[in-house]
């Protein structure tokens, strides 16, 4: 069975997120969304209410699973059993950071491999950081944002 | 079942594509490696040479098969029944290219995606193109092209 | 009044190209298309042909002029009093080639300036060659060019 | 009449941000350019301080206005009418960072436009980052801001 | 003589800058590995640490000379008598951020050259901020660190 | 003693060609500029005018010698003694392109080093393609070519 994490903050989730949850749990047996439980990076959402965005946006997807890490993404990598991580990659600049990570994982994953799928022309402008920039000033979120959490954030954004 | 479609002229097959169709076949269930019949393009093999050095480079690997498609891409992926096609990147202008390229066989394939694998480090400076360079000037090929095939290589590169 | 060059071979010219005409055409007060008469390139389509299709496609544009070339862009721009070159621009591999251009346009060109447009994200996966790669073998034009033009470029393009 | 919007932060105004707004002046009818209140990223100087600077430097351009702006971009930029953003870019890793806004801003700004110049190669390496560090260091900065606000950014950088 | 400068935070110094020093001393007369007095951007270890590590692992290279510097790196460079700086370049997205760097260090510094190496395939992955999140979690250290820094960085990095 | 090699088509040599030479050959003991004999790809110059047109440029430079060679690069770099090659680099696209074949000669070259140099922002437009169309067209070369070569590039560009 072939079982992929997608790592990330999910500060909160997006519809460019989404589109490669969607995408990705096509291409493998089980999806493993992985909302990283930073510790020096701030997150403006605590980790429940990230986690908790994300399990209102993928209720009925069947082999697609919520979780959390907080160490080595590679050791919770193989906690579960996957053989890759997927990422969505906008452009070559996108690539080019990636590609680093990917070579990270790899050396200290036990060639655990990191798929790449091309961000959807229509979403690849969309990032959580102007989502949040965007909530902050009051702007419309429906283009950014699943339409579930959108009255959440709009709620919680500027506590 | 996961069918994943590995299309390129492999003219010759290198170990750069080697490492990617090893790769790539731990990740789906069935992976077909597709030469281009490609007619404006002149290539140094004939296709049917490049289908021979594929098959027996790709021998012992039970869910690898290797084909040839002369039309649109996008309609040998449905004939085969493949919801994917695989590509190595080495770098972000290469990542630029081929996203054009991905672009467009989703759009006119009917969502038909494309997978990125990051190129291996020690692979990424190997093409197809630098191997018939140096097959032509007599250079040693053992760094760049698997050894079941060198001796064809070095035998026909300058009839 | 602000007199905008747009250059390419337009062989043919796709909905990319016609999306970053009219946008050029509202940011100027006159555009002008403008066919490169290449001798060196070959292109597909006469410069007859392909000025004709540009002309089918920009009818009712009221401020766009389509015109050929044949000697340096510079001379071309300076004849027609035009202050600036319009490019659109996919990504940063493009962007780092076109500036390269527009560099040797400001300096050989007495400081014409170059405007870049990002092409659209619904465009950016379009391009002439590709659509005379699958006109070539029968695909479906729609989404690459504008409908006014593809009973043409089908009937001619394998003459 | 086209009216243009060159927005930053001039943190302080460089000689890299004259060169653009100079040369964008040429291309419209009327140029604004809008000094960003940021309130999450601390700027050194103060809103008046980059306003004031910008107007000392603009002085005698007589289709340029300075303005400051504290909402959405999109949302300033419709009330005072323009068409289209304009931005200095200096090379292709730019322009993918770019890009990504240029789509946002279209697509929340209502098809608003985003105009690109390549930054002068004489000034592509400027940018406030370096003119801020140079000053702190008590560096040469006539090579890299406009002469009039020299003495100010000196007398006032290690307050 | 030939004397060229290797600047950064080093903090700490990798296995791939490591690569960089020695291939770059063979290049040179004489090699200054210069650690940054950084004050406003914060570093994990001190810079008497940091200069510790580099001279522990510099031991036995003749031609190389740990040093440090505070204000202006062309000012330093003058004062040791150097005619360049070294840098190690993983893609092209490192390169168009050193690119702008290296313009800016020839104009404010009398044409004080930038020398790139490409960073070694095998290291491109590594940076001194994975060195310190990897420490900090308690991973591996030795695919990234040189043998004999990897105790002291572990018993301090969480300090 | 250092030795690095400058390769090239330099068809023919240009003002950014120049620029490396002469800023390379401050950094090394001896400089050797290697025109390739290039079989495949056509040259618009024959390898007696390229070299010829080289070594009147490179007059009065004491540390430069111009040669040229047919086989591998590396090999020829070996039979010179040289340590190391040298490339300009005007931008990330070109970096990345330039970053394979280093790896490739440092591969099949026993670890032959390439050190980059950047292009000079004044001469990052210029390249020997855009020389030899404008020179076709009969446009101003001064501001590509070393005034010494002008002359013979007009009165043979054409025949």
């Amino acid at each position: 069975m072939s079982v992929w994490v997608y790592p990330g903050s999910f500060d909160p989730v997006t519809l460019g997120h989404m589109d490669i949850i969607r995408r990705a749990s096509v291409l493998c047996d089980k999806l493993v969304v992985a909302a990283l439980h930073n510790t020096s990076k701030n997150s403006r959402f605590t980790l429940q209410e990230r986690t908790d965005m994300l399990r209102t946006c993928t209720q009925g997807m069947p082999n697609v699973q919520v979780e959390s890490f907080g160490g080595l993404l590679v050791d919770f990598a193989h906690q579960i059993g996957a053989q890759a991580l997927i990422k969505g990659v906008r452009n070559g600049t996108d690539f080019d950071l990636e590609l680093q990570l990917a070579f990270l994982n790899a050396r200290i994953g036990g060639d655990l491999e990191t798929v790449f799928l091309p961000t959807g022309a229509q979403y690849a402008w969309i990032s959580s950081t102007y989502a949040r920039e965007i909530a902050t000033l009051g702007g419309d979120l429906r283009a950014l944002l699943p339409s579930q959490i959108i009255d959440f954030v709009k709620a919680n954004i500027n506590r």
